[in-house]
């Protein structure tokens, strides 16, 4: 059997200001720490433990691997950081909270744009203060503009079958600390959600998902690891 | 011109209680985490700025390295923790404070093993509570049960041309965050400094050694940065 475990990130400063953040650059809250830690403690007392892990390029994403690895006395282990885990852009939603967007855009359309497969929402404007396609971290990357959540599914994927997949295989335990919607996209691939069951799974923050896989790598069964 | 800037780890438990720390893996005191994040804010305040780190599979390296990155807002950087730039390993040592160590070795036989190049402590004994050669961070590595200051360069030098120099060569700017005698090491061989010269070389915590290089890769200035 092999052993695969997703984490979302704990709670972001927008998290709790409930406002889009994409591919804006927010640190961990106080509990969002937190969470992070008890995510560890609940990984060791479970009797999880690793050989790799992988995150995005996001600070709340790294922050709460290396919080979790901390708490499991394993910050040595290898950690890769790949863009294409980040969460999905959210294009000129980025930064406004739940009320501005209904102002500007309606209820309902707000509600299209979070619970569809394939609508992007409008394109990050020229200019924005929350454009970071200039970001050195993104040298070489074709940044995108906006992401539906198929955007981010096609974007995701490659980083479990170039990156995740072969470690797998080659009988390594591995840990994805990720977003939303990126690890929408992987549990989307591993457990054979359909468009619609995927974008009414939700992944709450810093609860792990426990992936247990066969020797061809077909996940045999999924499971939320209970935090204290 | 190349840049390269070695720090040593934060103050750590064992620092503190002046103990003789080695490859045992001991975190870093609340001192320790603020030395951390003043380096990594006098050196962006420095304009000094990565492409890569790296550091060793200690916990006290590796947490240093990630508050300097975080004060930095560079947690996304690539890092490679590599074992070779470990702390010299103190063998029988191991474990032991100034005033047991005299009472057990004398106080002449303390200073050679601490100021000497070639002469090394007494082996780490069979069943030595510190002995971490078991620890899975070490599987395929033949852990040594002692090191002088020379075991402890030979072994940290192939980190730098392997993995440091390539880096460098290709024209990005490497911070590595390491242990006393590891970078020693790095100092005696970037600087040309002798072997005499090397013992009597402090290296404090959380102060960065900046290096400029020549186009031949060539230490053409080295110096200890100013940390508020």
């Amino acid at each position: 059997m092999h052993s695969l475990v997703l984490v979302r990130h704990g709670q972001s400063v927008w998290n709790l200001e409930n406002r889009f953040t994409g591919w804006w650059d927010v640190d961990l809250t106080s509990r969002g720490v937190e969470e992070a830690r008890a995510a560890g403690r609940a990984l060791a007392a479970a009797g999880h433990d690793f050989d790799c892990a992988f995150t995005s390029v996001q600070t709340r994403a790294i922050k709460t691997l290396h919080l979790i690895l901390e708490e499991m006395g394993r910050l040595w282990l290898p950690v890769t950081k790949d863009w294409r885990l980040n969460e999905r852009h959210y294009g000129g939603l980025t930064g406004l909270d739940k009320a501005e967007t209904a102002a500007r855009h309606g209820e309902e359309q707000v509600k299209i744009w979070r619970r569809s497969f394939d609508v992007a929402p409008p394109a990050m404007p020229q200019g924005s203060p929350f454009d970071v396609s200039a970001d050195r971290r993104y040298a070489g990357v074709a940044v995108p503009r906006t992401e539906s959540l198929k955007d981010t599914i096609a974007r995701a994927l490659p980083a479990l079958s170039e990156r995740v997949m072969p470690e797998l295989a080659a009988g390594r335990r591995v840990l994805v600390v990720a977003h939303g919607n990126s690890l929408r996209g992987l549990v989307k691939h591993l457990s054979g959600l359909s468009d619609a069951e995927i974008v009414h799974f939700e992944i709450p923050t810093g609860v792990p998902i426990v992936y247990r896989l066969d020797e061809g790598l077909k996940a045999s069964s999924r499971t939320f690891l209970s935090v204290a």
